[in-house]
């Protein structure tokens, strides 16, 4: 199968052999190419100016043909210049003395994207004259240590993409860290910031973890519910508000609007996160503070659930604690009613009961004391 | 972690450790359901039925509406049909004594796309008014044997819906198999024909083979270009037509117009294809008829070829062989002369050279003799 190479010159074949006995080195190397290449696909060269509405205006209406200006422009330079290459060689070091913080302070994202919006006009609408929902997941940038780890994330991803194309979504996947401070459950952070602020004309943001699935393929959201909140998240009421639960409410998956209320809440949120101490000392508070939450280290639903509770009103006034049907649900629960649910939905039962199980999810941290299915 | 889950009553709490005991099985059965239920999503009852036109009529504007619709069809009855019932046990059975066959024969696709495309207008064009192009790729239904498999197949799903976002494309990965007479690398003409007849609004597909991926994200299809052709390969000419190589084509990446035309070339495809004696058979007959075809088993590729050189006259004069710029390139090759690549993309020399290297594969199926960048 390989006879096509007699035709190569000697000299050729020699530097062919060679290759060949390096070629696991050079695969390395070219996969790293194309990670890093991927990686800046997704980072826009604006986002330390992102106060200056001027450059802004510069942007064409053509996403794609603004994409291509860019690397034009780092074409033409000879080597790419500084600032392009620190971000392949180090980010800036944060100093633990002061809050983490995800970047530049943007105080006027709403203004910027009603400039976007306007200068790039039916961009923000799918073809069906719906606002944008981006669905956004990801996972580990190496491979999972469980052996069939990655199968079932390769199957998780056939099913957000057969799902997002039913429905008109887009649909990024993630596979980079963007700081080395948010890791683990803390890695979506400052990709959903990046994203919002790459992404003008995306109203929504779908996060969902890498570990939960659609099982209803034809379940379609509610938007015309969530007029006027920024926030969607499957929650309880008693839970949350009364009992102060830890898992009161539930950030596996959620729908967060791409505002300044959300960069806002981001900014607030990602100080409990950065590894190491901080996120430590934030953990023994946030035990301190929550009903029945274990001690460890502090991860992104707790401190949700604190700033829900204990910090500025206005995240529990723009932010809608769905719990009339399973925007996720804890798996163990789903597949012991499995059969019920079955019935349920053959006769169609589960519409009178608002529960069309639409998400199902595998993450331990779900566990919920109660719900609807056990009243 | 786990604290939730005091407050179920005591029966509860003994079925759930009697659940706990056997979990990993309900664990399968649940993923078998939910695989079952995205394979059913693909399928489209219908196609027993295609060559009436009649039903079509009555297929709504909205695919999303038609998909409900069905949904509802088998809710209403109590139990799943025979027919839908018996797509889950057993296919029919081929009697290897007659051609092999993908299906019931279909002999006016033409006319029943353009019924189809009058009756859902616009659906058919893509936002910027340009033909739909759906690309398609695709692995094994179950884990990889490599234990990095799985890991490159999800970076490179990736690698393929980043392009697809960024170009407008619809992006569809198939992780059945649709007959257990088409497997390895003839799996991918059931497919193809499965989704021109349950997709008349899209006109291309682009099938991409598992092991390859996108190494430049900005490149685009120059469609324009094959006007008037109904697939789109990479291959050489002389190669092909003069020398009858069995590498004179690859198949590992291509664009096939959804048209009767397409239709007919699957149909004189699969009869090489079918695994056992059939393929044996066919497999030395083409390395009889094929220049520097080592003995194996009937590939995809070698059929083609066979077709191109032998067969209809039609199948050549409506194929445009790609080779101004890689389509795909093998990826020995690639990686040779990355750096020399590199440095011509930095210069901008490549766009007079027309060698955008669209494209990076990795099977040795793929070994050229020459290409234009060893002349």
């Amino acid at each position: 199968m390989m006879k096509g190479l007699s035709v190569m010159t000697p000299t050729t074949r020699k530097m062919m052999q060679v290759l060949n006995s390096c070629k696991a080195t050079l695969f390395c190397v070219l996969v790293t190419i194309l990670v890093l290449r991927s990686t800046a696909m997704v980072s826009d060269h604006h986002i330390g100016d992102i106060e200056g509405t001027t450059e802004w205006a510069h942007v064409g209406q053509n996403r794609h043909g603004r994409k291509l200006a860019q690397a034009d422009e780092v074409n033409i330079s000879e080597k790419p210049d500084p600032v392009t290459a620190s971000k392949f060689v180090e980010e800036e070091k944060w100093d633990p003395s002061t809050p983490y913080t995800l970047g530049p302070k943007i105080s006027n994202w709403d203004q910027q994207r009603v400039i976007w919006n306007n200068l790039n006009p039916g961009k923000n609408k799918t073809r069906n004259g719906k606002p944008k929902i981006l669905l956004v997941s990801g996972s580990q940038p190496g491979p999972c240590a469980n052996p069939m780890g990655d199968f079932y994330h390769l199957k998780f991803v056939k099913n957000r993409l057969d799902y997002a194309r039913l429905h008109g979504l887009e649909f990024f996947y993630n596979m980079a860290t963007f700081s080395k401070e948010m890791t683990s459950f803390w890695a979506k952070l400052p990709l959903l910031r990046k994203l919002m602020v790459s992404h003008p004309e995306v109203e929504w943001i779908w996060w969902m973890d890498s570990d939960a699935i659609f099982t209803d393929m034809a379940f379609e959201m509610p938007m015309e519910k969530y007029e006027g909140k920024n926030l969607v998240v499957h929650g309880f009421h008693n839970l949350l508000f009364e009992q102060h639960r830890w898992i009161g409410l539930n950030t596996g998956i959620f729908l967060i609007r791409n505002c300044q209320w959300s960069l806002d809440l981001l900014d607030a949120w990602a100080p409990f996160g950065p590894e190491g101490e901080t996120r430590v000392n934030a953990g023994k508070m946030l035990t301190a503070k929550l009903v029945e939450r274990p001690t460890f280290e502090a991860d992104d639903q707790s401190a949700l659930v604190y700033l829900m509770l204990f910090d500025d009103p206005k995240w529990k006034l723009k932010t809608h604690i769905e719990w009339e049907f399973y925007l996720h649900g804890y798996w163990k629960y789903l597949v012991y009613r499995w059969s019920e649910l079955s019935i349920l939905q053959t006769t169609k039962c589960w519409k009178s009961m608002a529960m069309p199980t639409g998400l199902w999810h595998h993450s331990r941290r779900n566990a919920f004391a109660r719900t609807p299915l056990t009243h």
